[in-house]
């Protein structure tokens, strides 16, 4: 890339936030297990990658206080949640210990261990494949190595502000 | 990361694809200049990144036919498109002639001469900061430099393989 010269100043954080509540998106809690704990947040920032591995990616802040469970685990799930499960997205979202937080929702152990949510939309069991930081936030990367998938053909949004049934 | 012993078999394409209908998002057009030319494509795979300072990224396959555009571009725009442009989605995520493709909406020049569609739901314009390949795919990286707004507060998503309003 080279030195660049910044012709342009980037947007504050009050005005990126607001556009980017425009970009509507799932509501995914993503999991790992780190020193026998169970560990989980809320993450819109999730998108698919390629299908040629199945390769997913998520962000996640370094300074998060689960930012280690996620560094050091080899696995993680990416579990898109249903339309009614708005208390889950908020406990993930929140503040909460991390164990209380895995009371709300029937949670499962995955292939490899990690916490599946067994009435999520999709579930996206990975293994690490690379990992970059970019800014304040570390990319993840995973190859899928399991999918469960709801009956209902449904999903939570959340677009706007508000949740949305998709 | 080290050498991974892959205990488990990664998910095959129709799986993932199947499971990641599920995962909603907004519709997008991403858009570059490149030797004078116009170039853009329909992209759901955008997300936020980091609020400070703003960075998004998305992803896009190195085999296709405008990779060239954007490996060489140092700005691009993510348009995310209001309900009732599914008609600009469906003819940036087909084979058109990228001349036609702008023929569909109202687009102007960014402040870096980058193609802006006037009345996106919102427009954010941005500068590379980074570039990571992944399996098939680039993942590209950048600040965002200016944002526009539509006026009314509306986003066209996809998900399970339909449009839906935001």
């Amino acid at each position: 890339m080279g030195m660049m010269d910044h012709r342009f100043d980037i947007v504050d954080k009050a005005a990126f936030r607001n556009g980017m509540s425009r970009l509507g998106s799932a509501v995914n809690v993503v999991t790992a297990m780190s020193g026998g704990k169970r560990y989980g947040f809320t993450a819109s920032s999730v998108c698919s990658v390629s299908d040629s591995p199945a390769t997913l990616l998520f962000c996640i802040n370094r300074a998060s206080s689960c930012f280690h469970a996620f560094e050091n685990a080899r696995h993680f799930c990416v579990n898109t949640l249903m339309p009614g499960q708005e208390d889950i997205s908020n406990v993930f979202g929140g503040k909460n210990p991390w164990e209380d937080r895995f009371e709300l929702g029937e949670w499962r152990d995955g292939l490899t261990g990690v916490p599946v949510l067994a009435n999520a939309s999709v579930s996206f069991e990975c293994e690490l494949s690379n990992a970059v930081d970019e800014a304040t936030h570390r990319v993840l990367f995973g190859r899928v190595i399991d999918i469960r998938e709801h009956d209902e053909q449904a999903t939570l949004l959340y677009c706007m502000r508000r949740y949305l049934n998709g």
